[in-house]
C-alpha cells in the first residue's frame, strides 16, 4: 500500500501472510489489530484487512469528530490493497468485496462497542454473491441482516423494528423458525427491511460501499462514547483517552451451508486451567450467533463432549481435518506468545480461517493453574508465571465456597460459567440490583440472559443465573471477568418478568426470595446454603510460594480481633500493620465502662472508668501477642471522635442515661457538647491523647501490661508498635512519647522485666508528611494512612463524595476513586516526600502503609517504586497484596535490567 | 568578675559605668537586663547588678527544674563583685548589702511574673538599716514588706494572711492610714508576719541573705510558667522556649523620706505621641506603689499638672534639679535609642537612679505621630519611621469613635487611659467578661482596680473602666498594649462587687446595663452612644504614604458588598482578592428562590429558580464593578454546600414548605439528603459546578453581563477575575473554563461587544498546591485560601478546634494559631510549592492571598517572601496589610544589603 510521504501514518495493513504491524502495537492498533497483524506474519490463514489507529480516534474526538485530512486517501490506499489481497472489488457485482468493520482497543471490551458485518451489500452486490456462492439464501441471508445491523449501528434505527418485520412475515407465512424461510422469503424481508429505513430516515439505505464503510468507520468510532462503554471503562479501570481502532477486514462466512461454521475457542480451559482445548462452535452460523447465545453450540472435543454427556457431535469428529488445523494452529499460538489464548475462527466451506487471537480471559484457579504448568512445562519462568496471575482476580478464590446444601432444594443446574458460590436475594431487574445492592441487600440477579445493559446489575449482584446462553455467552465472560460466580444457561428455569418470579423443577421462585448459586458445578438451590473456607493448597500455594520468593515488600494485614488475625495469618499474613483500638471498645460489655468515660465530668471519673476498660484491653492484646508469635503488631492508639461512642437514638439514649445515672438531659447536653461540625477534621486521633492523656496512658499500660503476660505465658516477647494516629507536628509525637515512656518503665518495673516497644506515628496529614523530617525526631516508624491521607489532600470525605464523585468518574475527570487506588500524583507526592523526608530524618525509619489502598495491586506497585518496607491490608487482601508486591519487585527489576542494557548499548 | 575557664557564661554583671552585656544582646540577658547593661556602659547612674541569662531558664526547664552545673560558682562571684561595687556585703549588719531580684523576658510581660525586693533583709541587718540609714521606720517598714513578699513570692503563702494580720493590728491600735504606724509599730508587724510564717510553713523564715536569694532566683523562674504568664504569652504571641532572665540588683529606696521618690516617665506622651514628658511620681514611696495604683501618683511636669487642673505638685516644681538630670538623661536615652522611652528611677535621699529603660508601648496614634515627628527631626528616615508603627496596633485607630452622646448622661469620668471609644453591657467579673463575649455580647469590664488576673477577661472585654489608679496603674497598661479603651482612677464610681452594681453621679447601674466609655477624654456615660468613623489624616496620612511608596505587594480586600466595598477603597485597598456571591444569596428577598433552586428535583425546575436569582446578582455585580473603577474584582462562584441555605428550625421549614409549595416532609428529606458527615469536605465548591453546571454558568453571565452594563454606564472596562474554589486538579478547571468561556461568547455577543475576563483558582486544598503546576495550564491566576488550606493541611476544622486548641497553646505544643498566623512550616511550605509550580506552569500566573491570614502582619511578611503579588484582607485590615506589606519590603531589603555586604566584606 502507498501511503503519502511524510504524513503520519494512520491506517496498517495485514494479510497474505505479511503485515504493517505486530502485536507489540497494541497501543496503536488495539489488541485485535495487533494480533491480526502478528497472525497474518506468523502465515496464519487470517482474511486481509486494514486497522485505523487508536489515534485516529483520539484525534477524531480532539477535533470534535472530525477526522485527520489525509485520513480518507490512506484508507482509499488500504482499500484498494485489500481488494487486491481478496481478489475482489467493492461494489463489483460480480465478484463484490464484503467487509466487517469492527472495533478494537487496547483492552478488550467485549460487546461493549458496535461492529457491522457484511457491509458492501446493495441490490446489485446481493445477487453477485448469490451468483458468485450459488446460494441466494445465504446472500440475501446475509443481505438482511446487514441492513439490519446497519439500520441499528449507523442509522440509529430501533433494532426491534426489524425484528417485528420479520416476525409479521413469519407469521403470514406460518413459518415458526428462521431455517424454514427460503431464498425468496429473504429476499422480500430485505426489501421490507429498505422501505423500513426509507421511511423511518425519509431517504434511502446507503448503496454505495464506501459510503457504507465510512458511515460504519463513524459509528465505531462514536461508539467508544455510548453509556455501557463508559460504564465497561469505569468497571475496568480503562482510561478514557486510551480510544479505539477499527478494525476493516474482508467477510468469511461461516453460513455458507453445512461445510461452513463458526467458533471460539480456548487453548487451555479458562474455568479450571486445565491444558484442553476448550471452546464452541456453530455449523452454517456467523461468528455474532455463538457469542449472542441465541442457539446452543457445540463443543470442539469429543473427550469434553463426552464429560458432559452431550449427544450434539463434536468438531473434532465433524470435520476432523479442519479440527486437526485448528489444534496445530492453537499449539502454534499458545507457543508463540507462551500464553493461552482466546480464539475466533470461522470455517468458510471446509476452508478455516483465523479471525481473532488474544490472551483468554480465565478464573483466578484457571490463572494459577495456567502459570504453574506452563513454567513446569518450561515455556516460562517462574517469576513469569508470578506475573501471570492477575492480583485482584485473586478475590474471588479467597472467599468461601459453598459447602452444605442439604437443607437446599435443588431448582435447576446450567452450566458452570463463572465458579465460586453466592446466596442472595432473587432479583429480575438490573437497576433494581444496584439499588438493593448500595441498601446493603446480597442479591442474585436471574436473567433469560444478559445483555450489555445489564452490565451494572451484574456487577452489583453477588451471583448471576441465566436460563440461556453458552460457557461463552454474555453473562458467562463478564462474570468471570468480575469475578462474580454464574449459572448459565439453566434452561429449565421459566422466568416471568412480569410477575417478578420463576418457577424450574416444580418450585416456584418470587423476587426476594433467597437463592443459593453454585458457580463451580453450575447450580442453583433453594434458600441459603453453608459457606466454606477457601483451600490455599495445590496450583495456589506452589506460586505463592514462588511470589514470597520474589518479593521485597513485608505483607502485613489490618486486624482488630482474634479472629481477623487467625484469618490473616492462614493467608500469610507476616505482622500486623494496623491494629484499631476502637473497634475493641464496641463490645457491648465495654461500651457502658467506654461511655461512662466519655461522659465522665473530670478526670478522676475518667481514670475511674478506664480503670474498669483495661483489663479488658489487656485480655485483646494478650491474646492478639499469643496469636501473632513474636511478629510485628503495631496497635494503633485511640482514634475517633468520643461522640461516635454515645448513644443517638432516643431509646438508646434513655438506656445510657439509667445505666450511668447521668439524666437524659445531661446526656444529650454532653453528646450535643461533643458533636461536631466536621468531625473527620475534629478532636480525634492523637488530640484526644493530649487533651485527655489518661485514655492514652490506659491503652498504653493495656498494652504493656499484655506484652509481659504474653512473654510470660509464651516464652517469645511480642514485637510492640504503639503507633500515634493523625499527628501534625513533632511536639505531638514529643508529649506523648513520654508520656508512654513513663508507663513503659512503669509496667516494666511492676512486671520485673523490660517492656520493648517501638514507638511510631500514623502519616495521614499534609502536614505529617510535609514535616516528616521533624516527625521522625520521634517515631521510629511510620504508616501512612492513605485514607486520612487522601480525604485531606483532596479535601474529600469519602462518608459525602458519592453525591459528585459518580459525576466526576461519568465525566471522565477522574480515571480511578482516590480512594480505591492511590492518587499517585497528589496524595503519592506527599507519600513520597513523607519517605525521603523521614529517612533524612532518621535513616532507618520503618515505613509501610496501612490504608485500604495496601490491597489494591495498582498502589502496592507504587509502594514498591517509593521503597516502603511494608503495605497492610484486610486479611482477605492478604494473598492478593503478596502477589501484587511480588510482581511489583519483578517489574521494577525487568526496568531496571532494561535501563542497565540501554545504557550498555550507547 | 571570674568565671571558671571553660564554662559556659550564665551571668552577667553591669553597673559603675560598665558592663558585660549591651542593649543588643536581649536576647541572652532579657530585654531589661540588656538595657540595664546598655544605660550602665553609657555612664548613667545604674544600682549595679547582675544578669542570670535567658538560657539558664531554659536549661532549667529542660533538667525538670535543675540548674546548670556552673550557675552557682557564677553567681557566687557575681555576688561578690557587686559586693565590691556597691560596698556593701550580704548579711552585713553593718552595712547591709540589699537586693531586687527581677524577672526579664525578651518581651516585656509586664505583672505578669514574680519580683522580690529589700532581700537581704533579717534581724541582724534590718537593725544595721536602720542605724545606717538612720530611719528605724523606714528600716522595719521595708522589711515587713519584704518578709510578706517573699513569703507570697517564694513560699507560697497567700498574701491576704499578712494584710489581715496588718488590718487586726491597725484596729487594735485604732489606726486608719498605714502612715500613722510608726519604726516600733512596723518592728512588731514584722515579728507577727515571721511568726505567721513560722506556724504556716512549721519552719522559720530564712535567715541566710543567700539562701533567700537563691529562693527569690528559683521563684522567679517558676513564674515563666505560672497562668498568667502563659495566658498572657498567648495573647501576645510570645514563645514559651525564650524563656526569662533573672536580674540581681542593689536596691535603692525611693522610701527614705521627703527627699526621696520613684517614678515612670515616657520621653513623650505614649497616648497622643506628643514630645513632651509624660509620666508620674510618688514622694517616699517604692516602685511597685507607682504601678499598683494604690496611690494616686503626681505628675512630673509643671506643664502637665496645669493642663490636668491637678493641685499636687509636679516633680518639675518639687525637685527641679532632680527633673533637670532626669530630662536631660531622657534626651540623651532618646538620642542614643532613636525612639521613645518608658523608664523607671529612683530618687534615694536626692540623688537620681535609674533603675530601667525600654522601647515605650504606645498607643497606635502616638506610634504614627512619634515616627513622623521622629523622622522630621532627623532622627530616623522615612523607611524607618515606616518599621516604627505596630501593623496590628492599627486595629484601634481604624474603628469607629464615639460621635454623639447627646442622649447618655456622663456617669463619671476619669484618666484618658488608652484611647477608642466602646459601648457594652456593665460586668464586674473577669470570667464572666470572657463567656459572655464568647457568647457574642459586647461587654464592658468594670473593676475597683485590676489585677494580672485579670487579663482574660480585659482581652474579651470591648472596654474597660476602673475606680483607681493611675495612667501607668495595671489597667492603663494593659488596655492600652491590648488596643481596648479605657478609664483608670474614675474615683467616683462606687463598686459593689456583691450587689452587681455601681453608683456614681447619682446614678446606679447594674449589671448588664449598657454604658459608653471614650477612652480618648476618660468619660463613662449611661446608655448607648453613637460612633463615628476613623479620620485617616494628619499623621496617619503622611506614614501610609511613606509605606505605600516602599510596598512592592498590592493590597487587596475581601468584600461582598457595595458596604464593604465603599469601606476597603476609603482603606485604600487595590482591588477585590475575594468576592464572595454566596453571601448575596442570604438576603432576604433571594434566599426564596436560591432554595428553589436547591429543591428542584431536576435541571429544569433549577433553570427556572435560576433565573429569578440572575438579575439579582447582575445588580450586585454591577454596583460593585461600578465601585471599583476598574480595579480588579476577583468573583469567587459559589463556594458553600447546598445545605447551609436550607432553613433548619421547624418554623422556618413550615415557612420555606409553604412558600416553595413542597410538602414539609419533602423538604425535610430533601435537607437530610444534602446533609454531610464533613462538609466542609463534602459538596461544595466546584464540586457544585460539575454536578449543577447550571449554576456557574447563571453567575457567570450575571457576572459578564453586569461587565457590560457597567463599561457602558461608566465607559471603563472593569477588570474581572473569575475564580472557582476548591479545585484540586486540573480536569475540573478544565471542564468549567470550557462551560465559562461559553457563557462569556454568548454575552459578548448579546452585548455586542466583548467580555474580558481573567479565569483562576483558589489553592485552599493540598493536592491543588503540588499539582499547581498542572492547575496553571488552565489557570491565569491563583488564589491561596489559606483558611481551608490551613483546615486540610492540619486536618484540623475551624469550627471544631476550639475544644483542643486551646490545650495545645496552654501547653505549649504550638507557638500560635494556625488560623490567626499562618502555619509556615507546614502550610507555608504548600504554598512555596504553589507559587514554584505555578510558575512553572504558567510564567506570569498572578499570585495572592485571600484567606485571613491576608491581614496578619506575620503572614503578610511571609507573603512578600515567597513573592506572592497581593494579599487581600477584610476592609477594616487593609490599612494594616498596606502597612504591614511595606515594612515586609523594607525587611527584606535591608537583609539582602547585609547579605551583600558579608559577601562584598568576605
Amino acid at each position: 500500500m502507498t501511503t503519502q510521504k511524510d504524513a503520519k501514518k494512520w491506517v496498517y495493513a495485514f494479510g497474505d501472510g505479511a503485515a504493517e504491524g505486530d502485536a507489540g502495537m497494541k497501543n496503536l492498533l488495539g489488541g485485535k489489530g495487533a494480533n491480526l497483524a502478528e497472525m497474518s506474519s506468523l502465515g496464519l490463514p487470517v482474511p486481509p484487512g486494514f486497522t485505523l489507529t487508536t489515534e485516529v480516534c483520539t484525534a477524531y474526538y480532539k477535533k470534535q469528530k472530525a477526522y485527520p485530512k489525509p485520513l480518507q486517501a490512506q484508507v482509499e490506499a488500504a482499500l484498494a490493497d485489500l481488494e487486491a489481497k481478496a481478489g475482489k472489488s467493492f461494489g463489483d457485482a460480480n465478484n463484490p468485496l464484503l467487509v466487517s468493520v469492527r472495533s478494537g482497543g487496547r483492552a478488550s471490551m467485549p460487546g461493549m462497542m458496535d461492529t457491522v458485518l457484511n457491509l458492501g451489500l446493495n441490490a446489485d452486490t446481493v445477487a453477485g454473491l448469490a451468483a458468485r456462492s450459488g446460494d441466494k439464501r445465504f446472500a440475501y441471508d446475509s443481505y438482511r441482516r446487514f441492513i439490519q445491523m446497519y439500520s441499528s449501528v449507523v442509522l440509529g434505527l430501533d433494532h426491534d423494528v426489524f425484528e417485528e418485520i420479520l416476525d409479521d412475515y413469519k407469521d403470514d407465512q406460518g413459518y415458526e423458525l428462521d431455517t424454514e424461510l427460503n431464498a425468496d422469503d429473504w429476499q422480500e424481508i430485505a426489501k421490507r427491511f429498505l422501505a423500513q429505513v426509507d421511511e423511518e430516515l425519509g431517504k434511502p439505505f446507503p448503496t454505495d460501499p464506501k459510503d457504507q464503510l465510512w458511515g460504519a468507520i463513524g459509528a465505531v468510532f462514536d461508539s467508544w462514547m455510548n453509556n455501557r462503554a463508559i460504564t465497561y471503562r469505569q468497571l475496568h479501570d480503562i482510561p478514557q483517552s486510551w480510544g479505539t481502532a477499527v478494525n476493516v477486514q474482508a467477510m468469511v462466512f461461516g453460513n455458507m451451508g453445512d461445510t461452513s461454521a463458526t467458533g471460539v475457542a480456548f487453548t487451555r480451559n479458562p474455568s479450571t486451567g486445565e491444558k484442553a482445548i476448550y471452546g464452541e462452535f456453530l455449523i452454517n452460523a456467523q461468528g455474532e450467533d455463538v457469542v449472542a447465545g441465541i442457539r446452543t453450540p457445540q463443543v470442539l472435543t469429543k473427550a469434553s463432549r463426552e464429560a458432559m454427556g452431550e449427544t450434539s457431535l463434536s468438531l473434532e469428529e465433524i470435520m476432523p481435518d479442519i479440527f486437526g488445523q485448528l489444534a496445530r494452529t492453537f499449539q502454534k499460538l499458545e507457543d508463540h506468545y507462551r500464553d493461552m489464548q482466546d480464539i475466533e475462527f470461522t470455517v468458510e466451506e471446509s476452508r478455516l480461517w483465523m479471525l481473532q487471537t488474544r490472551a483468554g480471559k480465565r478464573t483466578a484457579a484457571a490463572s494459577f493453574r495456567i502459570a504453574v504448568e506452563m513454567a513446569g512445562e518450561g515455556m516460562i519462568s517462574r517469576d513469569e508465571a508470578v506475573l501471570r496471575v492477575d492480583p485482584a482476580a485473586l478475590d474471588q478464590l479467597l472467599h468461601p465456597a459453598l459447602d452444605d446444601t442439604s437443607n437446599c432444594p435443588l431448582i435447576a443446574s446450567g452450566l458452570p460459567a463463572s465458579p465460586g458460590a453466592a446466596i442472595g436475594q432473587v432479583v429480575f431487574d438490573a437497576d433494581e440490583a444496584v439499588s438493593l445492592a448500595n441498601a446493603g441487600t446480597d442479591v442474585i440477579l436471574v436473567r433469560i440472559e444478559t445483555s450489555p445493559d445489564d452490565i451494572h446489575g451484574m456487577h452489583a449482584a453477588n451471583g448471576i443465573v441465566t436460563a440461556r446462553g453458552g460457557m461463552t455467552s454474555h453473562a458467562a465472560v463478564v462474570a468471570r471477568g468480575m469475578g462474580r460466580p454464574c449459572v448459565s444457561g439453566a434452561g429449565s428455569i421459566k422466568i416471568n418478568y412480569k410477575d417478578g418470579s420463576f418457577t424450574a423443577n416444580g418450585m416456584s421462585i418470587r423476587k426476594g426470595d433467597v437463592i443459593t448459586i453454585d458457580g463451580a458445578k453450575g447450580n442453583v438451590f433453594k434458600g441459603a446454603g453453608t459457606m466454606t473456607q477457601p483451600q490455599m493448597s495445590g496450583d495456589f500455594a506452589v506460586l505463592m510460594g514462588w511470589a514470597d520468593k520474589a518479593r521485597r515488600m513485608q505483607v502485613r494485614t489490618n486486624a482488630d480481633t482474634p479472629d481477623d488475625v487467625k484469618t490473616a495469618l492462614r493467608f500469610g499474613a507476616q505482622g500486623i500493620g494496623l491494629c484499631r483500638t476502637e473497634h475493641m471498645f464496641f463490645d457491648e460489655e465495654r461500651i457502658a465502662a467506654v461511655r461512662e468515660m466519655i461522659l465522665a465530668s473530670n478526670a478522676t471519673q475518667r481514670i475511674a472508668a478506664l480503670d474498669k476498660i483495661l483489663p479488658m484491653q489487656r485480655d485483646d492484646f494478650v491474646e492478639i501477642f499469643m496469636l501473632m508469635e513474636g511478629k510485628p503488631v503495631t496497635i494503633r492508639l485511640l482514634d475517633p471522635p468520643l461522640h461516635e461512642f454515645l448513644p443517638h437514638a432516643r431509646e438508646d439514649v434513655e438506656a445510657v442515661a439509667k445505666a450511668t445515672g447521668l439524666g437524659v438531659d445531661a446526656l444529650m447536653a454532653r453528646a450535643s457538647e461533643l458533636a461536631e461540625s466536621n468531625p473527620m477534621l475534629g478532636h480525634r486521633g492523637c488530640r484526644l491523647g493530649i487533651t485527655y492523656p489518661e485514655i492514652y496512658e490506659m491503652q498504653a499500660r493495656a498494652i504493656f501490661e499484655a506484652a509481659a503476660i504474653a512473654q510470660k505465658q509464651s516464652g517469645v516477647a511480642p514485637k510492640v508498635e504503639v503507633m500515634i494516629p493523625l499527628a501534625a507536628t513533632g511536639e505531638e509525637l514529643a508529649y506523648l512519647k513520654e508520656r508512654i515512656k513513663d508507663v513503659a518503665s512503669q509496667v516494666s518495673e511492676a512486671a520485673g522485666q523490660k517492656v520493648k516497644y517501638a514507638y511510631g506515628a500514623m502519616i495521614e496529614l499534609p502536614r505529617a508528611a510535609l514535616r516528616a523530617n521533624e516527625l521522625a525526631q520521634y517515631a521510629e516508624f511510620f504508616s501512612f494512612g492513605t485514607n486520612d491521607l487522601t480525604q485531606t489532600t483532596f479535601g474529600l470525605s469519602r462518608d459525602d463524595a458519592s453525591s459528585f464523585l459518580n459525576t466526576y468518574l461519568a465525566k471522565g475527570m477522574m480515571d480511578q476513586d482516590p480512594f480505591v487506588s492511590l492518587d499517585q500524583d497528589g496524595v503519592g507526592e506527599l507519600v513520597r516526600m513523607g519517605v525521603t523526608r523521614g529517612r533524612a530524618g532518621r535513616a532507618n525509619v520503618k515505613l509501610g502503609i496501612c490504608g485500604e489502598h495496601g490491597g489494591d495491586p495498582a498502589s502496592i506497585a507504587f509502594c514498591e517504586k517509593t521503597g516502603l518496607d511494608y503495605v497492610s491490608c484486610s486479611p482477605y487482601r492478604v494473598p492478593i497484596a503478596r502477589l501484587a508486591a511480588a510482581q511489583a519487585t519483578l517489574k521494577r527489576a525487568a526496568k531496571k535490567k532494561q535501563k542497565k542494557k540501554k545504557i550498555t548499548n550507547k
